[in-house]
């Protein structure tokens, strides 16, 4: 078969790309949810065998990478468009949502590849929307909004905290997807805000 | 002179005792700074020869299950000595300074050990102490003290999620293990407290 029609089992480079794209999706999805997921789940999962799943990703390491690029490449577009002009209690109410968005679904991936990602890849998905909240906390610190009698470190910690646990706590079944960006939003406010200080 | 003398080989029964007491206890320093601390370097840092150490625990998951089981040993016993009595915010203050203990000095080794650990084990690590919290909790929001408008788990997930959170921002060195249960206490109690609700 392979001697008679060569081309036949080169796919075409639509086929390719598609494939390259439903692999690269299931991965996403599967990834999410259970960060040891396999290859062969993934394959399943995409639809396509897995020769075809290993002529595109050479290894667990090579798709992994991928995911995560592309995983960041959206994340920093997707936080990149939120308005962070404004009153900051708001400001910082908009940039919460888009980050429990992104926290929910490529938070676990992220750190299921992270042994595999590059220093680059790594500082792009972490420092990258850590500086984005540090300095939205800055200007609510400056504005009179947050308190400033705390670390602003470890009010990154705590944004950073909250939302990993919301994550965590919808992945459990103790709160729905539905109810976390409200409990997420609501929550860092009450620890941040001025009025809250003793 | 193994053969001279077998008894010199075979440590007395005092020196075997010091011997893995000491192995448990660098193994509990060195695995809940760096989960992959390896078997030589705990032994080398319990002072002992690789051997020696092998010979009490046959397995890195041999010697992780009994520091996990002296860490929970003393977690329990540290958490039944909190008060719980009284005001619950001022109860909850002395839980979260217990707890932040605990954590901080156990909890990365608890996750480095949990591939190792039984079903019991991880049982009274998360769940014996996750119901103390939540019966606080519970007493608190019927006392009108902590806000009952959010699910109480969702609560118990933000304590948990700040009390690692507060972890892991003093191991990158961003607060001090000094500092780190007042920001624990001020913050849970901000995030919790009625008068914070909007």
């Amino acid at each position: 078969m392979l001697a008679e029609d060569g081309a036949a089992a080169r796919p075409k480079r639509a086929d390719a790309l598609r494939n390259i794209e439903a692999i690269v999706d299931a991965a996403t999805r599967l990834l999410a949810a259970d960060p040891d997921a396999s290859l062969n789940e993934i394959a399943k999962e995409a639809g396509v065998g897995r020769i075809t799943l290993y002529g595109h990703f050479d290894s667990r390491a090579t798709l992994l990478r991928e995911v995560a690029e592309r995983a960041i490449a959206h994340s920093e577009q997707e936080l990149g468009e939120v308005d962070l002009a404004g009153d900051p209690r708001e400001a910082l109410g908009r940039l919460l949502e888009a980050s429990w968005r992104l926290t929910h679904r490529f938070g676990a991936l992220v750190i299921a590849a992270s042994q595999a990602l590059s220093p680059e890849q790594l500082r792009r998905a972490h420092d990258e929307p850590a500086a984005r909240v540090r300095a939205l906390l800055s200007r609510g610190r400056e504005a009179g909004e947050f308190r400033d009698d705390v670390p602003i470190d470890w009010q990154l910690s705590v944004v950073q905290a909250i939302l990993h646990g919301a994550s965590a706590a919808v992945h459990r079944g103790e709160i729905t997807a539905e109810d976390a960006p409200g409990l997420v939003g609501d929550t860092v406010l009450a620890a941040l805000s001025v009025a809250n200080s003793r």
